[in-house]
């Protein structure tokens, strides 16, 4: 709960109650009122962890907003919900007004445009810490449930990331030490509106967000007699970054299970509605191509390496 | 999202799928289907701040869990709302399986005995902090509205605290440096089940739960024509640190917008009920007493000082 003793609370209460009728909940006298009849979905929490680091440092705070919508957004995406809500909780190393103003100004900015409400939030300062961190608590609700999984035969679209997005930073600092790249604090690209416009579509099966454990997280949704196989000569190349990250001695094992290596966000459609599916992507301005398949096999996950161009197994 | 290519996850995943069938929720397919038909309130998040250096130093992991949750049941309480599920985000500053482990089943354990799920949650290393950090979202529906808001002529009833709680914890470090002491690992008191039950049994108006901020959280809910007067010689004495704060050089009015001083949650009922309340809230096992009442005034708060004597006013 906001504590309104803090003299910026006033004005940041005044910005997020801006959010609070939307089409589908109406925050009045501390209850939330439902305008919708769906279930809702079980909700989310993450942050956007040591990436903090660098958006402290640059003061990149539009970024690390967008960062956390984004693995907010992209994570309640794969149970087909809709967002209705969210609940920041900033940590800054020092109270630093003009920063905690210009963070929930940013969040009012973001939910306004997709008529989320903010319901609620803490800003907290954490003087034993370096950097900064943002978690975000996401609620939606699911208008038609459909399992989340890969089928058999299925093909594998993938969707181009933005960089790095929020995750293997502790990698990063690992090899970069206190280097500062543009790369580092690039914004998450957030898939929602495209992924709920695409379920509407088409008939997606599986839906995979790739952040922390990458290409892992496709065996999560891996029928067991199943493999997924991705090649090597697809369209989403791996950026800059990734590469130079491969050849400071990262190996393609790590590369897969660490980084997004270029593909942000994985789907999965029959054969038939495939091509009509990457089309439709591009055309709402994001890079998009077919990235493999889904064969008989034992539950792996088969990757050609855009590294080396061996083949990295889960 | 709790990834589920770390090893303990698995088993916290195991953990936490016994809260998904209460009274109130049940968890399936990725849906929360809800088995009341109250609105929800509005939710909160807040974490336990700084005193996480000291839970962390001495993994008191069991105190921290309950300091998380009290931050959360204590707030939520002043919507008088049931809590029915919760979403811990868990920042320790190495990746201590066992430590997330046992605040894993620190928290299952909690949320069983108050019928409230688990309804997901996230571990993060942050090896950028010293300490950890439990950020905690709380989700409740609210069976009948009240406005919470003192009354002209009320009676202030003070239930006492059970120590420092987890607020001013900045100040304590400022005073007390690396010292560690007993009092500042002794979790808060959760307040939630015995106003629950206060709240059906007689006409509560206000309600204040004494943290950040503390004593000046009485003026957000106090009528602008009246004052909040709490007086010297009322039962529930500051424990010893306080006294020790005190003597360390904070002044009265440092002392009650930062601390407790003994009482961790005020409310307030008419004349007619007060002393049967506070025998209703001893008989639980809680230490009460009338501290002050609400006359015709000015939107203050006086308050006559445990240590000075002197009045303090906000």
């Amino acid at each position: 709960m906001y504590d309104t003793t803090k003299p910026y609370i006033g004005e940041i209460l005044r910005l997020i109650r801006e959010t609070w009728e939307t089409p589908f909940v109406s925050v009045r006298d501390g209850l939330l009122h439902k305008k919708f009849s769906y279930p809702d979905c079980q909700p989310e929490v993450d942050g956007i962890g040591t990436k903090g680091i660098f958006h402290w440092q640059k003061r990149s705070f539009e970024f690390a907003v967008e960062d956390a919508l984004a693995m907010g957004l992209n994570d309640i995406i794969l149970r087909r919900a809709v967002t209705y809500g969210i609940l920041p909780h900033v940590f800054l190393p020092e109270d630093d007004h003009p920063a905690f103003l210009e963070i929930a100004a940013c969040f009012v900015r973001e939910c306004r445009k997709r008529d989320i409400a903010i319901l609620n939030g803490e800003s907290a300062v954490h003087n034993n810490m370096r950097g900064m961190e943002i978690s975000l608590t996401v609620l939606g609700f699911v208008p038609a449930y459909k399992e989340n999984r890969f089928r058999m035969g299925d093909i594998l679209i993938g969707i181009w990331s933005n960089g790095l997005h929020s995750n293997g930073f502790s990698k990063v600092r690992e090899l970069f030490g206190e280097e500062w790249r543009e790369e580092f604090t690039a914004p998450t690209a957030i898939y929602s509106e495209l992924l709920l416009d695409l379920n509407l579509s088409y008939d997606i099966h599986g839906l995979a967000h790739i952040t922390g454990g990458a290409f892992t997280k496709l065996k999560r949704i891996l029928p067991s007699d199943a493999d997924a196989l991705i090649i090597q000569n697809h369209k989403l190349d791996p950026h800059l970054i990734f590469h130079e990250i491969f050849l400071r001695g990262v190996r393609d094992e790590e590369m897969y299970v660490t980084f997004n290596c270029g593909v942000g966000f994985v789907i999965s459609t029959n054969l038939n509605e495939a091509s009509a599916c990457v089309s439709r992507i591009q055309a709402q301005g994001y890079k998009a191509d077919i990235i493999g398949r889904i064969v008989r096999g034992k539950g792996r996950v088969l990757i050609g390496s855009k590294f080396s161009g061996k083949e990295v197994e889960f």
